[in-house]
């Protein structure tokens, strides 16, 4: 395809580990786009940018603020990697600023919060605003989505789904346990839309989870786990199960299963790091991705594509398969993440 | 090994269709056993064992009446492969006439009456009696269940496990579905048994199930469900997920999944009938085991040797791995099939 | 299947570490035979008999020398596990004696003597002799012939197959090199015979072979080698590749592939020793079969099975996919290979 | 990594359906590096150019002469994607013209005019030349590599490699074979470049090869094949085999294995398209990949950016697994191909 003479500008904030990813790909790999601007409080964030990321006239210029970066006329659109206390409000002030808006799940870890951003939003429905569950973006899941919506599985009604990461001795998730909402609002999402999306977004009404502390003994203070499981109902007598995991031995191993009324298909069930095997005296062996950002490299990269093809051609919200998940799909997951942790402290199934 | 002088005298009662397949491993397959006597009310059945099994005076007494079956001496054990609403009662009247008693699974699908077996067979010390859950004499699960008990996966505390079937369009278990129990008192019971049996036993003190019917409608009137999942806690912080379906396109897919805290296994993820790949323009594949006999056949081998190795030894309930499941481990079963029907109906968890 | 009332009477020959695995089929796990005779020239070989086989009047008579087994009117047939280059003679003798014939494979290491046998089995035209390539059993091979044979694959035009062994630091098969005709002879005689079979008996009209010494220089004194590759060219433009090796680090992994016009398939291309499937840190890795007997135990016993069914309904030579390789069979399996060992010897590919 | 303030300005040559891939690479995908020249003869190639690559000042100058790309001062190296009887004066004139080249392979189907090449080239030595065996670069491919440099199999000792084809009935490789140096020039040099590279190099000492029409009778007038089979010994006791097909039902199934004394590796045994398994009344299956192009698209994209990262910093030929194929390394690929023909001709084996 031929890039529009005008690129988009864009704006990211955040710099940490997956700010970094996200910055080097809009600089460097997404055609249409250029990088017209970065913040970051931290000083050693900027330095990074400084050293990596293209110089200007052609490089973004940086920022330590917010505020200063949404008064750049040169971003059309900020993407925003930052903590997840931060989203709503900020994404309410792109929306003020004119500009599009790209936010890392969750939109927030409040159902009420979402709801604002939802109000706030339905004020500028000539914005984009997205909520990067990338999942949708992986090859493979959107070759899932389309062999389903031509009917190859019949009718789905089934999903399990999981996330689960490769066991960190650091314990960087206990320190986190305290602002992260839990592992199903930290994890769980992502299967949450995914169940969503493959099922044709029913409306769920129930829930049930249960969970333990196999390594991490630490979470028990705030009231977390580090391997939960779920049940959700949705109408329409569709099902979802899922699974969440800090302590995966072989890898972090996400992946999904449909199971319709002629058929199933399964995503990434073995999480192989590449096409190689190895034979020796442990047997016949795959190596796994260690880490989501490994395993949903492309996917970053074409969630980020998407974004910006999907702004020029100035699509709406709920376009199908081709955009990323909506305000409102974000909303579904967080009130579903929510009613999880609900159920997994109360012992009891929560109708939503 | 070599067998003992007196050969242990067998006789099968129920001559269906799995009766039949019990009838021909004990008649043939079986070292250090001989099929003494063969029960069935069907003359059909009857016919079939008149021309299928070894003639007199090698070939087993053929009976139409239990009772006299149990009063033939060349019988030292009867294997029970009837009805499940006989089970209870039969066991009761063989530990009598003393025999030792295989049986089929369930042991019964009413908890008092699986209370009730089991206080009589506690007067009965010296005789053998084993439920059919013949998973754990699969060489997959033997050698799953071997690994964990070595430490290979760390301390296990999930299980995932599915009896899942072929898509049955005669809808058998339809008409079967007034007796069944239901999809967990029928199906799931299996995936109890192994999830105990690879946790060590645990204690179960809550379940949740939710369930649909995908395809086979005659089933909501007994207020069953063709796909079923379920969550069970056990105590000690340990889990199993299961899953049940009548409704699978692609075969008998019944397998397992432990995970522990240094790694995990599963048992038969891919439910390949054989070690034929076949490549055409469909891509690459492998067909799948297409009902539970093929997918078990060496298990309920394996069953038969290992509960005739045992009587011949003498040895007791509870010897660990190599036994099968004692009356006790049926119950354990039942009142967790039990609890998740009643969740199902209820929509409630249920705390056991 | 109900058994004839007079069993076929099996006297097996040669108790050595196959030896001994035939006797406990014959005596156990074939309906229709009794092991009627056993003989060895070993006494600890005829002690192992006394002790793990069933006890007179039951049990095989058991005899030092052959003539006397021959002579033994209980012994309807001979099952020769013996030395490869006993084979020959003793075939003869045993049709001479009226006696069917099962030999372990290969017929015999000279192109001269298998035609010697043949020529001699030809005044016996009632008596069957059958050689032991027992991959025809394998379920999974068995499956890839029905599949080919239904056009599933198109037309078969080549076939890849290998022999390969766990490599044993012990080097029981550099001791055996003096006598075992080289690794082609010894190994790849299964996959010649296999490519024949699947490839419907074309006539071998060239071949060239290559070889290397990886790890085991002591082969070298006998100009034998511990891996080598061989191409074999058809009548009618089909064609083979054929890999031996003694040093494989994970397992027996003999397996073959087969493609055609219309698709291909693979029989066991991955030596899974089970279901199981383990996660670690390491990977997700499957065990492999240690050595052929684990891997082809289940051909082994329908080998045994098919052969008896085979006599007893007075089956010729030839007859199809059921009954196992003729010396016909063996006679090309011996030619081929020997033009291998040939062409390793030369470097030149030799015309047969 | 931060590209240097000058970007290498690239000028690729020939614009049919591979050269457009490699076009489009290099315009939007190479950090560090400018399209800034294209070249074509053909009409309808430009205006592809004109329409979808980066409109002036940013985007290529467009030539139909490739003199007058060479004579373009932004042009600091050529990447030629031309029919293979021009590559070697092409590059010849590139080198004159003081331009490092990349190149497509083969470099030459002729040995003499590979040699030529070299000889010339061995008077420019600040200028790269690579020949683009793309596989080096494929993740996987790459991963295999530094197992093996890091022993992890022992020492290497067979590879099994293969490029095979999906059957295209439209016959467009028979219409090429007049040109294409047959399958071994054309198909197999991939799998002896990759042979050679993953065992260290050693010198090709013999080979023998052999072959088929399976289904593509036009091929016989060009003395062309669509399946063939070969084997390639080396010095030090190293081995290769090959198979070549232009007929596979399944896909584009290239993919290659590694043997060494203490273990193995295969590289893409299964060319799954993706992530999905799909489960139906076939089975359990995955999709292949249909070309070599979707097989390897993420291999060219690295091909070109190790081009450009060596090209920039000065790095010589031979710098091991980073760089690309040297000519020297082209010139044995070609050396081996012309031999199999040879072999495959005669019926004979040919000495190198």
């Amino acid at each position: 395809m031929k890039p529009v003479a005008r690129r988009l500008g864009l704006g990211v904030v955040g710099l940490g580990r997956l700010g970094k990813r996200h910055a080097e790909n809009l600089a460097y790999r997404v055609p249409g786009a250029t990088l017209a601007a970065a913040c970051s409080p931290m000083e050693d964030e900027l330095a990074w940018a400084r050293e990596t990321l293209p110089e200007p006239p052609h490089g973004p210029h940086l920022y330590a603020d917010y505020a200063d970066l949404l008064a750049d006329p040169q971003v059309d659109a900020v993407w925003l990697v930052t903590p997840s206390s931060l989203h709503a409000q900020q994404i309410v002030d792109a929306l003020r600023a004119g500009k599009h808006v790209f936010c890392e799940k969750p939109l927030s870890l409040e159902v009420a919060e979402c709801e604002r951003v939802l109000a706030e939003a339905a004020r500028y429905p000539h914005l984009q605003a997205t909520i990067g569950f990338m999942r949708r973006f992986d090859p493979s899941y959107k070759d899932a989505f389309d062999k389903i919506a031509a009917g190859q599985i019949g009718r789905p009604f089934l999903v399990r789904s999981q996330t689960t990461d490769q066991n960190d001795n650091d314990g960087f998730f206990v320190r986190f346990a305290a602002t992260s909402g839990g592992i199903f609002l930290d994890c769980t999402v992502h299967d949450i839309d995914v169940a969503r999306w493959l099922l044709g977004k029913p409306r769920a009404t129930r829930v049930f989870a249960a969970g333990t502390v196999a390594l991490h003994e630490g979470l028990r203070e705030f009231g977390d786990i580090d391997n939960g499981v779920a049940i959700c109902e949705f109408e329409g007598g569709k099902l979802a199960m899922f699974y969440a995991s800090r302590t995966q031995a072989h890898g972090n191993d996400s992946h999904s299963e449909v199971i319709g009324t002629a058929g199933g298909l399964t995503i990434g069930r073995n999480p192989r790091a590449n096409r190689v095997e190895i034979y020796d005296a442990s047997g016949i062996r795959n190596e796994c991705t260690p880490n989501f950002f490994d395993r949903f490299e492309d996917a970053f990269l074409h969630e980020a594509r998407a974004f910006v093809a999907s702004v020029q051609i100035g699509a709406g919200e709920g376009d199908g398969a081709q955009s990323g998940a909506t305000l409102a799909d974000a909303l579904e997951a967080t009130r579903i993440g929510v009613a999880l942790r609900e159920s997994l402290q109360s012992g009891q199934a929560v109708t939503l």
